[in-house]
């Protein structure tokens, strides 16, 4: 059984992320999310270790300091992170793992560990991105002009990435995202292993 | 118009590498052959500049000398080489080129110009390879075995291709190649370029 691969995906709010991933991962049966600890309270209807597990602030810094996090981030005084552990049990299992995570949580996976595809989500012009943002409804005009501006300094850390997808038409976009992991799992260092065995090249 | 990209497909006998070609290249409206020069004479039913550029030893000897071919060999006293103003033209009109190569004008074209996407076809198993050579029916049981032998030795060139893809099951396979076109259309250095415009980073 060959090592899963982990696909970073970041995005920008309105760059259509969420629907993109549902998207791909009901067609890849081996992938799965990382699911994050937090130390958030549990909305009704989420259960410990679906969505989250949920742990207390205690128990969150001890694993700051343990070092056990691969990341973690801190959004309006709640804390999440992923564990590092976790993450090398669904690779070591033969699971591809998407993570859905911002740009600076992206940052801190890469230096915490090799290997990872990281992809980076646009939305094809901002404004497309405004209207996403617009057409959920639930914000006020300063904080849809609050994220845009953060979307477009977000956009500019994609350099960064190994793939950008432009997110125009979704059935699209998917299909690429699709087509990367696909790809991925062909990438020449990663079969040369499996040949050199079939082959016997050693 | 962004420039389009270099595939360049290289396998042993027997890895199922034309079938697989033409497969992709009828999914792929924008996805093209390159077109070889050659010394040796038009078959019947060949047309100058479709299967080959036919030309004499003579203008071969003086386009070798002049640089102009990304690659050249000489099989059986017949000698083939791809135009680097030829590729030029193709990728810069916005066509990607798929060039089927084996592994010593790949190595050429490697050297001589940046950018290109390589990608090994093996077979699944020596097994295989050896019953797709014999169920050509066309060669003695020496010239297999010499070919087989081959088959080996270029497999091992595989580890410096950037994928690689195992030929189980053609359809499979072709879906991976696909992947392949595709996602590279997404590689991060490529679209960002795109990314600044549209967003006007700069």
């Amino acid at each position: 059984m060959s090592e899963g691969i982990l696909f970073v995906l970041s995005a920008p709010s309105g760059a259509g992320k969420t629907t993109l991933s549902n998207l791909v991962m009901d067609h890849f049966q081996a992938l799965t999310p990382s699911i994050s600890y937090t130390t958030r309270k549990a909305r009704p209807g989420e259960c410990n270790g679906v969505e989250y597990r949920f742990i207390d602030h205690a128990e969150f810094e001890r694993m700051v300091n343990a070092g056990e996090f691969a990341e973690h981030a801190d959004v309006h005084g709640n804390r999440y992170g992923t564990s590092k552990a976790d993450l090398d049990a669904l690779l070591t299992s033969g699971k591809d793992v998407l993570m859905d995570i911002d740009v600076q949580g992206a940052a801190q996976i890469r230096s915490s560990r090799k290997g990872g595809i990281y992809i980076f989500i646009v939305p094809p012009s901002m404004e497309v991105c405004e209207e996403r943002l617009r057409a959920r409804g639930a914000e006020d005009e300063e904080s849809i002009q609050r994220r845009l501006e953060g979307a477009r300094n977000e956009i500019k850390e994609a350099e960064s990435y190994d793939y950008i997808i432009i997110n125009d038409k979704l059935e699209l976009a998917a299909e690429t995202l699709r087509s990367v992991i696909v790809a991925e799992h062909a990438g020449g260092e990663r079969v040369f292993n499996k040949v050199e065995e079939i082959f016997q090249l050693n």
